[in-house]
Protein backbone atom coordinates (compact mmCIF):
# COMPACT_ATOMS: atom_id res chain seq x y z
CA UNK A 1 0.00 0.00 0.00
CA UNK A 2 1.23 3.24 -0.75
CA UNK A 3 0.87 6.14 1.38
CA UNK A 4 0.87 9.70 0.00
CA UNK A 5 0.97 12.65 2.39
CA UNK A 6 0.03 15.42 -0.40
CA UNK A 7 -2.36 16.96 -2.62
CA UNK A 8 0.13 17.03 -5.69
CA UNK A 9 1.61 13.33 -5.38
CA UNK A 10 -1.88 11.98 -5.10
CA UNK A 11 -3.16 13.85 -8.14
CA UNK A 12 0.17 12.55 -9.98
CA UNK A 13 -0.72 9.06 -8.75
CA UNK A 14 -4.39 9.39 -9.42
CA UNK A 15 -4.08 10.70 -12.71
CA UNK A 16 -1.63 7.15 -13.44
CA UNK A 17 -4.09 4.93 -12.02
CA UNK A 18 -6.61 6.67 -14.71
CA UNK A 19 -3.80 6.31 -17.68
CA UNK A 20 -4.46 2.56 -16.82
CA UNK A 21 -7.59 2.58 -17.40
CA UNK A 22 -8.79 1.35 -13.76
CA UNK A 23 -11.79 2.07 -11.75
CA UNK A 24 -11.21 3.76 -8.17
CA UNK A 25 -13.03 3.18 -4.85
CA UNK A 26 -12.62 5.79 -1.93
CA UNK A 27 -13.09 5.04 1.43
CA UNK A 28 -12.77 8.53 3.84
CA UNK A 29 -11.94 7.92 7.42
CA UNK A 30 -11.00 9.67 10.52
CA UNK A 31 -8.79 6.92 11.69
CA UNK A 32 -8.86 4.78 14.59
CA UNK A 33 -10.35 2.13 12.34
CA UNK A 34 -12.73 -0.63 13.21
CA UNK A 35 -14.62 -3.51 11.88
CA UNK A 36 -16.91 -0.93 10.41
CA UNK A 37 -14.56 0.92 8.02
CA UNK A 38 -12.92 -1.96 7.35
CA UNK A 39 -16.41 -3.82 6.08
CA UNK A 40 -16.46 -0.67 3.54
CA UNK A 41 -12.49 -0.92 2.74
CA UNK A 42 -13.64 -4.98 1.70
CA UNK A 43 -16.86 -3.97 0.23
CA UNK A 44 -14.76 -1.40 -1.91
CA UNK A 45 -12.31 -3.94 -3.23
CA UNK A 46 -15.07 -6.27 -4.03
CA UNK A 47 -16.48 -3.61 -6.61
CA UNK A 48 -12.89 -1.41 -8.01
CA UNK A 49 -9.67 -2.13 -9.38
CA UNK A 50 -8.48 0.18 -6.87
CA UNK A 51 -9.41 1.04 -3.14
CA UNK A 52 -8.04 4.35 -1.82
CA UNK A 53 -8.67 5.70 2.00
CA UNK A 54 -8.05 9.16 3.65
CA UNK A 55 -6.83 9.35 7.72
CA UNK A 56 -7.45 12.57 8.25
CA UNK A 57 -8.95 13.81 11.71
CA UNK A 58 -10.90 17.19 9.91
CA UNK A 59 -10.18 19.95 12.59
CA UNK A 60 -13.08 21.72 10.77
CA UNK A 61 -15.84 19.30 11.76
CA UNK A 62 -15.00 19.19 15.73
CA UNK A 63 -16.82 21.75 17.94
CA UNK A 64 -15.02 23.83 20.32
CA UNK A 65 -15.60 21.58 23.53
CA UNK A 66 -15.52 18.48 21.23
CA UNK A 67 -12.54 16.10 21.04
CA UNK A 68 -10.50 16.96 18.27
CA UNK A 69 -7.24 16.65 20.55
CA UNK A 70 -7.73 13.68 22.03
CA UNK A 71 -9.28 12.00 18.78
CA UNK A 72 -7.53 8.27 18.71
CA UNK A 73 -4.95 8.23 16.17
CA UNK A 74 -3.24 4.69 16.19
CA UNK A 75 -1.70 4.70 12.99
CA UNK A 76 0.72 1.84 12.83
CA UNK A 77 -2.50 -0.70 13.43
CA UNK A 78 -4.30 2.02 10.78
CA UNK A 79 -1.95 1.19 8.28
CA UNK A 80 -1.26 -2.37 8.81
CA UNK A 81 -5.56 -2.69 8.48
CA UNK A 82 -6.10 -0.86 5.95
CA UNK A 83 -3.01 -3.19 3.85
CA UNK A 84 -4.09 -6.31 5.02
CA UNK A 85 -7.71 -5.84 3.70
CA UNK A 86 -6.65 -5.06 0.46
CA UNK A 87 -6.50 -1.13 0.04
CA UNK A 88 -3.82 -0.26 -2.54
CA UNK A 89 -3.17 3.47 -1.37
CA UNK A 90 -3.44 5.74 1.51
CA UNK A 91 -3.96 9.35 1.66
CA UNK A 92 -2.89 10.90 4.73
CA UNK A 93 -2.35 14.52 4.72
CA UNK A 94 -1.71 17.07 7.30
CA UNK A 95 -4.55 19.48 8.82
CA UNK A 96 -1.80 22.33 6.86
CA UNK A 97 -1.89 20.41 3.66
CA UNK A 98 -5.60 20.43 3.39
CA UNK A 99 -6.33 24.22 5.07
CA UNK A 100 -4.38 27.29 4.21
CA UNK A 101 -6.08 30.49 4.60
CA UNK A 102 -9.35 29.10 3.87
CA UNK A 103 -12.18 31.00 3.11
CA UNK A 104 -15.11 28.29 1.18
CA UNK A 105 -17.68 26.40 2.99
CA UNK A 106 -20.23 23.82 2.05
CA UNK A 107 -23.40 23.97 3.63
CA UNK A 108 -26.32 21.82 3.05
CA UNK A 109 -29.58 22.95 4.17
CA UNK A 110 -32.51 21.23 5.86
CA UNK A 111 -31.12 17.71 6.00
CA UNK A 112 -28.39 19.44 8.89
CA UNK A 113 -30.91 21.11 10.72
CA UNK A 114 -32.41 18.07 13.05
CA UNK A 115 -30.25 15.50 14.71
CA UNK A 116 -26.60 15.70 14.98
CA UNK A 117 -26.99 18.95 12.85
CA UNK A 118 -28.72 21.19 15.86
CA UNK A 119 -26.50 19.12 18.58
CA UNK A 120 -23.26 20.09 16.62
CA UNK A 121 -23.34 23.28 14.96
CA UNK A 122 -20.82 23.70 12.17
CA UNK A 123 -20.60 19.88 12.21
CA UNK A 124 -22.03 18.89 8.50
CA UNK A 125 -20.37 22.27 7.06
CA UNK A 126 -16.92 20.52 8.23
CA UNK A 127 -17.89 17.57 7.08
CA UNK A 128 -19.35 18.25 3.44
CA UNK A 129 -16.28 21.01 2.65
CA UNK A 130 -13.67 18.44 3.52
CA UNK A 131 -15.08 15.45 1.52
CA UNK A 132 -16.01 17.78 -1.06
CA UNK A 133 -11.89 18.47 -0.88
CA UNK A 134 -11.53 14.92 -0.85
CA UNK A 135 -13.84 14.33 -3.67
CA UNK A 136 -11.93 16.80 -6.18
CA UNK A 137 -8.52 15.55 -5.37
CA UNK A 138 -9.16 11.80 -5.65
CA UNK A 139 -12.37 11.40 -8.07
CA UNK A 140 -13.46 8.19 -7.37
CA UNK A 141 -16.16 6.26 -9.21
CA UNK A 142 -17.53 5.01 -6.24
CA UNK A 143 -17.21 6.18 -2.66
CA UNK A 144 -18.41 4.16 0.61
CA UNK A 145 -19.98 5.54 3.94
CA UNK A 146 -21.39 3.64 6.93
CA UNK A 147 -24.82 4.02 7.98
CA UNK A 148 -23.86 4.44 11.54
CA UNK A 149 -23.66 8.00 10.89
CA UNK A 150 -26.60 7.82 8.98
CA UNK A 151 -27.71 11.60 8.58
CA UNK A 152 -24.00 12.32 7.41
CA UNK A 153 -24.10 9.74 4.61
CA UNK A 154 -27.22 11.76 3.68
CA UNK A 155 -26.09 14.85 3.43
CA UNK A 156 -23.07 13.66 1.49
CA UNK A 157 -25.63 12.42 -1.14
CA UNK A 158 -27.36 15.18 -1.19
CA UNK A 159 -24.01 17.14 -2.04
CA UNK A 160 -22.80 15.04 -4.65
CA UNK A 161 -26.32 15.06 -6.52
CA UNK A 162 -25.82 19.06 -5.96
CA UNK A 163 -22.67 19.35 -6.93
CA UNK A 164 -22.97 16.86 -9.88
CA UNK A 165 -19.71 15.18 -8.34
CA UNK A 166 -20.97 12.03 -10.16
CA UNK A 167 -19.69 9.80 -7.63
CA UNK A 168 -21.29 6.49 -6.60
CA UNK A 169 -22.46 6.79 -3.12
CA UNK A 170 -22.59 3.54 -1.36
CA UNK A 171 -24.34 2.94 2.10
CA UNK A 172 -22.94 0.44 4.16
CA UNK A 173 -24.80 -1.19 6.84
CA UNK A 174 -23.27 -1.02 10.65
CA UNK A 175 -21.10 -3.21 12.16
CA UNK A 176 -21.81 -3.94 15.31
CA UNK A 177 -20.29 -5.63 18.39
CA UNK A 178 -21.39 -9.03 19.28
CA UNK A 179 -23.70 -7.84 21.89
CA UNK A 180 -25.15 -5.18 19.88
CA UNK A 181 -22.92 -1.94 20.28
CA UNK A 182 -22.48 0.21 17.17
CA UNK A 183 -18.52 0.17 16.14
CA UNK A 184 -16.84 3.71 17.00
CA UNK A 185 -13.64 4.86 17.49
CA UNK A 186 -15.29 6.64 20.19
CA UNK A 187 -16.00 3.60 22.23
CA UNK A 188 -12.34 3.19 23.47
CA UNK A 189 -13.59 6.23 25.78
CA UNK A 190 -16.48 4.12 27.09
CA UNK A 191 -14.89 3.04 30.96
CA UNK A 192 -15.66 -0.31 32.04
CA UNK A 193 -19.10 0.04 33.08
CA UNK A 194 -20.26 2.10 30.54
CA UNK A 195 -19.21 -0.09 28.03
CA UNK A 196 -20.98 -3.03 29.72
CA UNK A 197 -24.23 -0.73 29.47
CA UNK A 198 -23.82 0.82 26.30
CA UNK A 199 -25.36 -2.13 24.22
CA UNK A 200 -28.88 -1.53 25.98
CA UNK A 201 -29.11 1.60 23.99
CA UNK A 202 -29.38 -0.29 21.08
CA UNK A 203 -32.06 -3.08 22.46
CA UNK A 204 -34.19 0.23 22.94
CA UNK A 205 -33.98 1.12 19.58
CA UNK A 206 -34.86 -2.69 18.49
CA UNK A 207 -37.98 -2.61 21.00
CA UNK A 208 -38.93 0.77 19.85
CA UNK A 209 -38.78 -0.46 15.80
CA UNK A 210 -41.03 -4.00 17.00
CA UNK A 211 -43.82 -0.92 18.06
CA UNK A 212 -43.33 1.06 15.03
CA UNK A 213 -44.40 -2.19 13.06
CA UNK A 214 -46.76 -3.43 15.22
CA UNK A 215 -48.40 0.57 14.06
CA UNK A 216 -47.95 2.08 17.16
CA UNK A 217 -47.51 6.23 17.06
CA UNK A 218 -43.82 7.33 16.22
CA UNK A 219 -44.48 9.89 19.18
CA UNK A 220 -45.16 7.62 21.93
CA UNK A 221 -42.45 5.30 20.70
CA UNK A 222 -39.94 8.06 21.53
CA UNK A 223 -41.29 8.73 24.75
CA UNK A 224 -41.11 5.28 25.71
CA UNK A 225 -37.52 5.12 24.11
CA UNK A 226 -36.42 7.92 26.37
CA UNK A 227 -37.70 6.60 29.46
CA UNK A 228 -36.01 3.45 28.89
CA UNK A 229 -32.69 4.92 28.25
CA UNK A 230 -32.99 6.79 31.50
CA UNK A 231 -33.20 3.45 33.37
CA UNK A 232 -30.17 2.76 31.59
CA UNK A 233 -27.07 3.27 34.24
CA UNK A 234 -24.82 6.23 33.14
CA UNK A 235 -26.87 7.25 30.05
CA UNK A 236 -28.19 10.28 29.36
CA UNK A 237 -30.17 11.19 26.09
CA UNK A 238 -29.28 13.90 23.72
CA UNK A 239 -32.10 13.29 21.47
CA UNK A 240 -34.14 10.37 20.09
CA UNK A 241 -36.06 10.90 16.72
CA UNK A 242 -37.99 9.34 14.44
CA UNK A 243 -38.01 10.66 10.91
CA UNK A 244 -38.85 9.02 7.36
CA UNK A 245 -35.54 7.49 6.01
CA UNK A 246 -35.81 8.93 2.77
CA UNK A 247 -35.51 12.75 3.75
CA UNK A 248 -35.02 12.68 6.75
CA UNK A 249 -38.13 14.98 7.22
CA UNK A 250 -41.26 14.25 9.41
CA UNK A 251 -43.33 10.88 8.76
CA UNK A 252 -46.02 11.68 6.57
CA UNK A 253 -48.64 9.41 4.26
CA UNK A 254 -45.83 9.14 1.38
CA UNK A 255 -43.13 7.48 4.11
CA UNK A 256 -42.14 3.99 3.15
CA UNK A 257 -39.13 3.56 5.43
CA UNK A 258 -38.74 4.99 8.85
CA UNK A 259 -35.58 5.21 10.50
CA UNK A 260 -35.08 5.63 14.44
CA UNK A 261 -32.01 7.80 15.87
CA UNK A 262 -30.53 8.30 18.90
CA UNK A 263 -27.50 9.66 20.13
CA UNK A 264 -27.26 9.23 24.38
CA UNK A 265 -23.85 10.56 26.60
CA UNK A 266 -21.92 8.13 28.79
CA UNK A 267 -20.30 10.75 30.99
CA UNK A 268 -18.64 12.83 28.22
CA UNK A 269 -18.57 10.38 25.36
CA UNK A 270 -21.03 10.58 22.91
CA UNK A 271 -22.31 7.71 20.75
CA UNK A 272 -24.87 7.82 18.04
CA UNK A 273 -26.57 4.75 16.67
CA UNK A 274 -29.63 4.25 14.45
CA UNK A 275 -32.61 1.66 13.10
CA UNK A 276 -34.60 1.40 10.06
CA UNK A 277 -37.64 0.17 10.21
CA UNK A 278 -39.64 -0.73 6.66
CA UNK A 279 -43.04 -0.05 6.95
CA UNK A 280 -45.13 -0.73 3.43
CA UNK B 1 -19.53 22.56 -32.64
CA UNK B 2 -21.60 20.01 -30.66
CA UNK B 3 -24.69 21.27 -28.37
CA UNK B 4 -25.60 19.36 -25.20
CA UNK B 5 -28.30 19.81 -23.12
CA UNK B 6 -28.04 17.26 -20.76
CA UNK B 7 -25.61 16.26 -17.70
CA UNK B 8 -25.46 12.78 -18.43
CA UNK B 9 -24.66 13.21 -22.29
CA UNK B 10 -22.27 16.08 -21.41
CA UNK B 11 -20.52 13.55 -19.10
CA UNK B 12 -19.97 11.39 -21.66
CA UNK B 13 -18.94 13.11 -24.11
CA UNK B 14 -16.41 14.61 -21.93
CA UNK B 15 -15.25 10.80 -20.71
CA UNK B 16 -14.85 10.32 -24.93
CA UNK B 17 -12.80 13.71 -25.16
CA UNK B 18 -10.48 12.18 -22.01
CA UNK B 19 -9.90 8.70 -23.88
CA UNK B 20 -8.37 10.33 -26.42
CA UNK B 21 -5.75 12.21 -24.08
CA UNK B 22 -7.31 15.70 -25.34
CA UNK B 23 -7.33 18.80 -22.81
CA UNK B 24 -10.03 20.86 -22.45
CA UNK B 25 -10.59 24.47 -21.91
CA UNK B 26 -13.57 25.60 -20.50
CA UNK B 27 -15.57 29.37 -20.46
CA UNK B 28 -18.81 29.50 -18.36
CA UNK B 29 -21.09 32.14 -19.70
CA UNK B 30 -24.06 33.45 -19.01
CA UNK B 31 -24.76 34.00 -23.10
CA UNK B 32 -25.67 37.66 -24.80
CA UNK B 33 -21.92 36.51 -26.22
CA UNK B 34 -19.76 39.89 -26.72
CA UNK B 35 -16.36 40.60 -27.62
CA UNK B 36 -15.17 40.06 -24.04
CA UNK B 37 -16.33 36.82 -23.88
CA UNK B 38 -14.77 35.74 -27.28
CA UNK B 39 -11.55 36.72 -26.58
CA UNK B 40 -11.53 34.19 -23.76
CA UNK B 41 -12.80 31.79 -26.22
CA UNK B 42 -9.75 32.39 -28.51
CA UNK B 43 -7.76 32.49 -25.64
CA UNK B 44 -8.69 28.91 -24.62
CA UNK B 45 -8.89 27.87 -28.07
CA UNK B 46 -5.20 28.66 -28.58
CA UNK B 47 -4.15 26.94 -25.08
CA UNK B 48 -6.48 23.78 -25.50
CA UNK B 49 -7.28 21.07 -28.30
CA UNK B 50 -11.19 20.93 -26.96
CA UNK B 51 -12.89 24.14 -25.60
CA UNK B 52 -15.83 23.73 -24.07
CA UNK B 53 -18.33 26.71 -23.15
CA UNK B 54 -21.83 27.00 -21.24
CA UNK B 55 -24.85 28.81 -21.63
CA UNK B 56 -26.85 29.29 -18.56
CA UNK B 57 -28.47 32.14 -17.73
CA UNK B 58 -28.08 31.11 -13.82
CA UNK B 59 -31.49 31.96 -11.77
CA UNK B 60 -29.67 31.40 -8.44
CA UNK B 61 -26.88 34.61 -8.45
CA UNK B 62 -30.16 36.94 -9.59
CA UNK B 63 -31.95 39.09 -6.61
CA UNK B 64 -35.35 39.23 -6.24
CA UNK B 65 -35.37 42.62 -8.23
CA UNK B 66 -32.83 41.88 -10.64
CA UNK B 67 -32.96 41.34 -14.52
CA UNK B 68 -33.15 37.77 -14.57
CA UNK B 69 -36.68 37.46 -16.73
CA UNK B 70 -34.90 40.23 -19.27
CA UNK B 71 -31.64 39.24 -19.26
CA UNK B 72 -30.67 38.82 -23.38
CA UNK B 73 -30.62 35.10 -24.61
CA UNK B 74 -30.06 35.56 -28.29
CA UNK B 75 -29.03 31.92 -28.66
CA UNK B 76 -28.80 31.90 -32.57
CA UNK B 77 -25.95 34.67 -32.52
CA UNK B 78 -24.25 33.30 -29.17
CA UNK B 79 -24.25 30.05 -31.24
CA UNK B 80 -22.80 31.23 -34.47
CA UNK B 81 -20.10 33.66 -32.91
CA UNK B 82 -19.26 30.38 -30.23
CA UNK B 83 -18.47 28.22 -33.48
CA UNK B 84 -16.90 30.93 -35.22
CA UNK B 85 -14.27 31.12 -32.42
CA UNK B 86 -13.69 28.10 -32.78
CA UNK B 87 -15.58 26.75 -29.64
CA UNK B 88 -15.52 22.63 -30.30
CA UNK B 89 -18.53 22.03 -27.68
CA UNK B 90 -21.30 24.12 -26.43
CA UNK B 91 -23.32 22.86 -22.90
CA UNK B 92 -26.89 24.57 -22.67
CA UNK B 93 -28.32 22.89 -19.77
CA UNK B 94 -32.22 24.31 -18.58
CA UNK B 95 -32.97 25.28 -14.94
CA UNK B 96 -34.47 22.02 -14.06
CA UNK B 97 -31.62 19.95 -15.78
CA UNK B 98 -29.16 22.11 -13.16
CA UNK B 99 -31.36 22.45 -10.52
CA UNK B 100 -33.61 19.69 -8.74
CA UNK B 101 -34.46 20.53 -4.75
CA UNK B 102 -31.18 21.81 -4.46
CA UNK B 103 -30.15 22.41 -0.61
CA UNK B 104 -26.41 22.85 -0.98
CA UNK B 105 -24.95 26.43 -1.53
CA UNK B 106 -21.12 26.94 -1.79
CA UNK B 107 -19.80 30.47 0.49
CA UNK B 108 -17.24 31.96 0.05
CA UNK B 109 -16.10 34.27 3.07
CA UNK B 110 -14.12 37.49 3.20
CA UNK B 111 -13.89 38.33 -0.98
CA UNK B 112 -17.45 37.82 -1.00
CA UNK B 113 -18.09 40.88 1.64
CA UNK B 114 -17.40 44.12 -0.29
CA UNK B 115 -18.21 45.43 -3.76
CA UNK B 116 -20.84 43.64 -5.41
CA UNK B 117 -21.12 41.11 -2.51
CA UNK B 118 -22.76 43.72 -0.34
CA UNK B 119 -25.08 45.54 -3.23
CA UNK B 120 -26.45 42.03 -4.20
CA UNK B 121 -26.83 39.69 -1.20
CA UNK B 122 -26.39 35.84 -2.11
CA UNK B 123 -25.23 36.88 -5.84
CA UNK B 124 -21.74 35.11 -5.03
CA UNK B 125 -23.13 31.98 -3.38
CA UNK B 126 -24.81 31.60 -7.00
CA UNK B 127 -22.32 31.84 -8.83
CA UNK B 128 -19.78 29.57 -7.01
CA UNK B 129 -22.74 27.12 -6.36
CA UNK B 130 -23.07 26.97 -10.39
CA UNK B 131 -19.78 27.33 -11.62
CA UNK B 132 -18.60 24.07 -9.14
CA UNK B 133 -21.26 22.69 -10.65
CA UNK B 134 -19.87 22.75 -14.34
CA UNK B 135 -16.26 21.99 -13.04
CA UNK B 136 -17.53 18.93 -11.84
CA UNK B 137 -19.52 17.99 -14.79
CA UNK B 138 -17.13 19.05 -17.00
CA UNK B 139 -13.87 18.99 -15.15
CA UNK B 140 -11.79 21.36 -17.51
CA UNK B 141 -7.93 21.48 -17.36
CA UNK B 142 -8.33 25.71 -17.03
CA UNK B 143 -11.16 27.85 -17.22
CA UNK B 144 -11.58 31.02 -18.50
CA UNK B 145 -12.46 34.31 -16.24
CA UNK B 146 -12.95 37.97 -17.54
CA UNK B 147 -11.55 40.76 -15.40
CA UNK B 148 -14.65 43.04 -15.64
CA UNK B 149 -15.80 41.11 -13.23
CA UNK B 150 -12.94 40.82 -11.14
CA UNK B 151 -14.22 40.39 -7.67
CA UNK B 152 -16.17 37.09 -9.47
CA UNK B 153 -12.91 36.04 -10.64
CA UNK B 154 -11.30 36.17 -7.27
CA UNK B 155 -13.88 34.41 -5.66
CA UNK B 156 -14.13 31.67 -8.11
CA UNK B 157 -10.21 31.35 -8.03
CA UNK B 158 -10.31 30.79 -3.83
CA UNK B 159 -12.94 28.59 -4.24
CA UNK B 160 -10.69 26.47 -6.87
CA UNK B 161 -8.08 25.89 -4.68
CA UNK B 162 -10.17 25.45 -1.67
CA UNK B 163 -12.14 23.00 -2.78
CA UNK B 164 -9.09 21.86 -5.12
CA UNK B 165 -10.39 21.46 -7.90
CA UNK B 166 -7.02 21.52 -9.25
CA UNK B 167 -8.26 23.66 -12.08
CA UNK B 168 -5.78 26.28 -13.73
CA UNK B 169 -7.99 29.25 -13.68
CA UNK B 170 -7.03 31.98 -16.01
CA UNK B 171 -7.98 35.46 -16.17
CA UNK B 172 -8.45 37.69 -19.40
CA UNK B 173 -8.23 41.37 -19.92
CA UNK B 174 -11.16 43.18 -19.83
CA UNK B 175 -12.57 43.71 -23.51
CA UNK B 176 -13.49 47.77 -24.56
CA UNK B 177 -15.44 49.61 -26.82
CA UNK B 178 -13.75 51.85 -29.03
CA UNK B 179 -14.71 54.82 -26.62
CA UNK B 180 -13.63 53.00 -23.26
CA UNK B 181 -16.54 51.27 -22.48
CA UNK B 182 -16.20 47.96 -21.18
CA UNK B 183 -18.35 45.17 -22.89
CA UNK B 184 -21.27 44.36 -21.18
CA UNK B 185 -24.20 42.24 -21.63
CA UNK B 186 -26.23 44.56 -19.86
CA UNK B 187 -25.03 47.74 -22.46
CA UNK B 188 -28.01 46.63 -24.94
CA UNK B 189 -30.27 48.21 -21.78
CA UNK B 190 -28.61 51.45 -22.35
CA UNK B 191 -30.24 54.34 -24.27
CA UNK B 192 -28.55 56.45 -26.74
CA UNK B 193 -27.78 58.94 -24.33
CA UNK B 194 -26.70 56.58 -21.27
CA UNK B 195 -24.46 54.85 -24.15
CA UNK B 196 -23.59 58.14 -25.12
CA UNK B 197 -22.01 59.18 -21.49
CA UNK B 198 -21.12 55.44 -19.97
CA UNK B 199 -17.55 55.66 -21.38
CA UNK B 200 -17.28 58.88 -19.09
CA UNK B 201 -17.29 56.28 -16.19
CA UNK B 202 -14.05 54.84 -17.28
CA UNK B 203 -12.04 58.15 -17.42
CA UNK B 204 -12.91 58.93 -14.03
CA UNK B 205 -10.98 55.36 -13.24
CA UNK B 206 -8.37 56.34 -15.27
CA UNK B 207 -7.75 59.76 -13.99
CA UNK B 208 -8.07 58.28 -10.67
CA UNK B 209 -5.22 55.65 -11.68
CA UNK B 210 -2.90 58.50 -12.60
CA UNK B 211 -3.62 59.96 -9.33
CA UNK B 212 -2.74 56.74 -7.15
CA UNK B 213 0.44 56.23 -9.50
CA UNK B 214 1.05 60.43 -8.25
CA UNK B 215 0.83 58.54 -4.45
CA UNK B 216 -2.43 60.62 -3.28
CA UNK B 217 -4.29 59.44 -1.11
CA UNK B 218 -6.63 56.47 -1.41
CA UNK B 219 -9.40 57.73 0.23
CA UNK B 220 -9.06 61.46 -1.90
CA UNK B 221 -9.11 59.61 -4.84
CA UNK B 222 -12.15 57.90 -3.96
CA UNK B 223 -13.97 61.19 -3.52
CA UNK B 224 -12.68 62.28 -6.69
CA UNK B 225 -13.43 60.05 -8.57
CA UNK B 226 -17.55 59.99 -6.93
CA UNK B 227 -17.61 63.25 -7.56
CA UNK B 228 -16.80 63.31 -11.24
CA UNK B 229 -18.92 60.79 -11.45
CA UNK B 230 -21.87 63.12 -9.97
CA UNK B 231 -20.97 65.15 -12.82
CA UNK B 232 -22.17 62.77 -15.74
CA UNK B 233 -25.92 63.08 -17.01
CA UNK B 234 -28.10 60.71 -15.52
CA UNK B 235 -25.25 58.61 -13.73
CA UNK B 236 -25.53 57.46 -9.65
CA UNK B 237 -22.92 56.01 -8.26
CA UNK B 238 -23.28 52.25 -6.41
CA UNK B 239 -19.79 52.36 -5.34
CA UNK B 240 -16.19 53.22 -5.97
CA UNK B 241 -13.87 51.41 -3.70
CA UNK B 242 -9.45 51.18 -4.11
CA UNK B 243 -8.39 47.48 -2.99
CA UNK B 244 -5.70 45.53 -2.72
CA UNK B 245 -5.49 43.93 -5.97
CA UNK B 246 -4.03 40.37 -4.42
CA UNK B 247 -6.99 39.69 -1.72
CA UNK B 248 -9.68 42.74 -2.02
CA UNK B 249 -8.89 43.88 1.31
CA UNK B 250 -7.65 47.56 2.37
CA UNK B 251 -4.45 48.99 1.15
CA UNK B 252 -1.41 47.69 3.19
CA UNK B 253 2.60 48.44 3.75
CA UNK B 254 2.55 44.95 1.62
CA UNK B 255 0.46 45.93 -1.34
CA UNK B 256 2.02 45.75 -4.47
CA UNK B 257 -0.42 45.98 -6.51
CA UNK B 258 -3.95 48.49 -6.53
CA UNK B 259 -7.25 48.07 -8.08
CA UNK B 260 -10.05 50.84 -8.08
CA UNK B 261 -13.70 49.56 -8.51
CA UNK B 262 -17.36 51.26 -9.59
CA UNK B 263 -20.37 49.97 -10.20
CA UNK B 264 -22.92 53.01 -11.53
CA UNK B 265 -26.49 53.43 -12.49
CA UNK B 266 -27.88 54.82 -15.11
CA UNK B 267 -31.50 54.21 -14.74
CA UNK B 268 -32.12 50.81 -13.84
CA UNK B 269 -29.01 49.47 -15.71
CA UNK B 270 -26.13 48.27 -13.34
CA UNK B 271 -22.34 48.80 -15.05
CA UNK B 272 -19.26 47.71 -13.14
CA UNK B 273 -15.47 48.47 -14.56
CA UNK B 274 -12.46 48.33 -12.64
CA UNK B 275 -8.44 49.27 -13.27
CA UNK B 276 -5.46 47.74 -11.96
CA UNK B 277 -2.47 49.68 -11.00
CA UNK B 278 0.86 48.68 -9.93
CA UNK B 279 2.59 50.58 -7.50
CA UNK B 280 5.57 49.11 -6.62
Amino acid sequence: MLVIKTVKKMREEIARIRKNGLNLGFVPTMGALHEGHLSLIRKSVSENSITVASVFVNPIQFGKNEDLSKYPRPFDADKRKLEKNGCSLLFLPSPNEMYKERLTTIHVEDLTEKLCGLKRPGHFDGVTTVVAKLFNIISPDRAYFGEKDFQQYKVLNKMNEDLNFGIKIVPCPIIREIDGLAMSSRNIYLNKKERKNAPLVYDKLKAGAASLKKGINPALVIKKIMAEISTIEGCKTDYVEILDDSNLRKISKNTKKIRIFSAVFFGNTRLIDNIGVKIK
